[in-house]
């Protein structure tokens, strides 16, 4: 039998859930403090719910099948296609302006490489039903305490407006507008490709040379704040939220990739991480309708789980705590002195500590060392027959060797992390 | 379009959501205070790891179709399956004995009836590795711990052992072994068909009347304590872990109807709701390797965080805050006024209020206000023109209609769920 996850899939052992967990509670902590509430729905829906929202190339990438009942049934492939139903059906029940987060898998039959996967936990908040530029700031002041709560201090929130960009395809280029959307999709793929590929494709979607350079004179010298004055209101709200501006950059060249937004898009890079984008969002005040929700203006963002963690990581941001291994071993010596043991252990677990009891109790204390130590178990209480005719425990930190006699009392004195 | 969930398939509102991640926040705060784990397996395997483990029937219930790579691909039916692969993938990186916790989905394609759905959310621990008693004691003293902190007070874990059980059958009723699990199954049904339809399915399987006594008689009269000595060293670890004796019952009658349990069986019954029991588990040391994992022993529970959910707000357990909404709605009277609601938002946040900003600058105070009364908010903040001449802020009580003038700085006192 084979025993590897599927392609594409991954199991997370207690080391990388330990710090996918911490950073999921940050998220929550930011997400709950700002007003937003928790969604969840589930993880097969109807087919026709899921097909033919984004095209054809999307749909390919949906997991489907038919099930016993013969309902042709699907696995959601992002989680506003779900939101957009649910506020369809619960439409008597949740009240606009409704601020949601959700935070669950994914799935997408994509080719597995490189840091991308096939099941994915989507990260994603949206502001349903207020077309004010103080949800999209919101939306932003959410990322920035987010950024800050993990300790990243060397990143930076791009902003740019689709209509600044339409506006300038329309005034300056003096481009029809049926062509924006797939002009912009080109543009966006001049970090990733160059400018030769994307004026090869520019051609190839019938821009002349001169419109060409046209496009990227103006684009560059774009001033997003002067081309869609939300921007600038936008920036007060920014200011007063208290977000500092070495964090907001305004970039006239930031697309994003998608077609459905309609206002403000922003994305975060972290300057020092080899990346990309760890959040992407905007405005999209015609999308929900067209997915079969209600006609209900929208903002929000996707955070990055994946690559949130590991630029945390690679920039070692994490206290010891998240990363290492906090939890104390309580040997057990035999079966005798077990009962000195559990009430050791339930000491220290009353006074909050993650505390591992040896669950054998006829175990070599040499061998339950061993384990702590490949546990990377940072201390670990000893009770033998010495400690318990005294009264006491012996601590001992594993990285130096060094060990203490201490009172149960004591004991959490002893103990730094 | 059905906007629907699928049948069996249950969307969760933020009401909901918010009870049931407080629940899983105990198990989780728990489960790592005994040095459980995290681990999480993805919800799509090969189907050959997921079939042909607990039987035809089973299999039947197993969400399972071929994906565009022709692979034979299937969801989870619980959790044991994937753990055990995992066990068996990573031998030379998982140190045992392993104590994991799995907070994750399932799906069974079972008839959806009252309570019973197609996707749960399994939240399971077990403790791989180990064949001492103090292990089974650990889980039972977790499962302890959470009913207490969930502030059930009304509740017993019955145990009992299959060991116990056999030896009966083999040495009182002398029934041979391989009738032992098929006679079990029937018993464990009394409670929910009746004496009647016992006898019935016991005369079908070829028990005769006076043996179908004989085996009533002797499983009444059954003392599990003395009938496995185990249960004798697990009381005294219970005790010494500081479990009340109210809150245990070696219950002679409890079979747990799977197959594959070797020793140990609990679970916990709440004695003041109706809803059969909220924690199910025991000793299987068999069942990893059967299930293509190395051969170890192990022991664990599942926790029914549905259940549990049902019966703690049956009960009224739940603080108010837990339940009801104790987020905070800063109103905005005009866009000029905005940045003062904006500040007002982020002192009561850097305070650790949930706090909602409300997104639209230009809506009337009245619709806010009603809005704060359809979310069932508590309290409301109103920085209109005079509030903001004096720098202060109205803090109104949505329940009473009682408010109050007061700075930013006493504003945190005056709330008071």
């Amino acid at each position: 039998m084979n025993t590897q996850p599927l392609k594409g899939f991954r199991d997370f052992l207690p080391k990388e859930m330990k710090i996918r967990n911490y950073v999921i509670d940050v998220f929550k902590n930011v997400f709950e403090s700002f007003g937003f509430e928790p969604l969840k729905t589930p993880s097969l829906e109807y087919a026709e719910v899921l097909l033919d929202k984004y095209g054809e190339e999307a749909d390919r990438l949906v997991y489907q099948f038919r099930d016993r009942g013969d309902r042709q049934i699907a696995m959601p492939y992002d989680l506003t296609v779900p939101a957009a139903r649910v506020l369809a059906e619960y439409q008597n029940t949740i009240n606009l302006p409704f601020k949601r987060y959700q935070i669950q898998k994914v799935w997408r039959a994509d080719k597995p490489q490189k840091g991308r996967y096939r099941e994915i936990l989507m990260c994603d908040i949206d502001t349903y039903g207020s077309e004010s530029v103080l949800a999209d700031a919101e939306i932003i002041a959410v990322i920035y305490k987010i950024m800050q709560n993990l300790n990243f201090n060397n990143f930076t929130i791009r902003i740019n407006s689709r209509k600044a960009l339409y506006n300038m395809l329309e005034e300056r280029v003096k481009l029809p507008k049926e062509k924006w959307d797939t002009i912009l999709q080109t543009l966006d793929k001049l970090d990733k490709k160059g400018k030769a590929e994307v004026k090869e494709e520019l051609a190839e979607k019938g821009i002349t040379t001169g419109k060409a350079k046209d496009i990227v004179t103006y684009w560059a010298g774009l001033k997003p704040i002067e081309a869609d004055p939300k921007l600038g209101e936008l920036k007060t709200y920014l200011d007063t939220f208290g977000i500092e501006q070495k964090y907001i950059t305004f970039t006239p060249t930031l697309v994003r990739g998608l077609d459905y937004y309609t206002g403000t898009i922003f994305e975060t890079i972290v300057k020092d991480a080899d990346i990309g984008s760890v959040t992407g969002g905007g405005r999209y005040d015609n999308l929900i309708n067209q997915l079969g929700g209600p006609d209900i203006p929208a903002v929000g963002t996707t955070l990055g789980l994946d690559r949130i963690c590991d630029a945390a990581v690679e920039l070692g941001l994490f206290k010891e705590q998240v990363q290492n291994n906090s939890t104390l071993l309580v040997t057990v010596f035999n079966s005798k002195l077990a009962e000195k043991s559990i009430k050791t252990a339930k000491t220290l677990r009353e006074k909050g500590m993650q505390t591992l009891l040896y669950p054998d109790t006829d175990e070599d204390l040499g061998k339950q060392l061993k384990y702590a130590n490949k546990k990377e178990i940072p201390y670990v209480i000893i009770i033998g027959p010495e400690e318990a005719e005294e009264d006491k425990v012996t601590v001992k930190k594993m990285k130096s060797g060094e060990q203490k006699l201490v009172t149960l009392e004591e004991l959490t004195e002893s103990i730094n992390f």
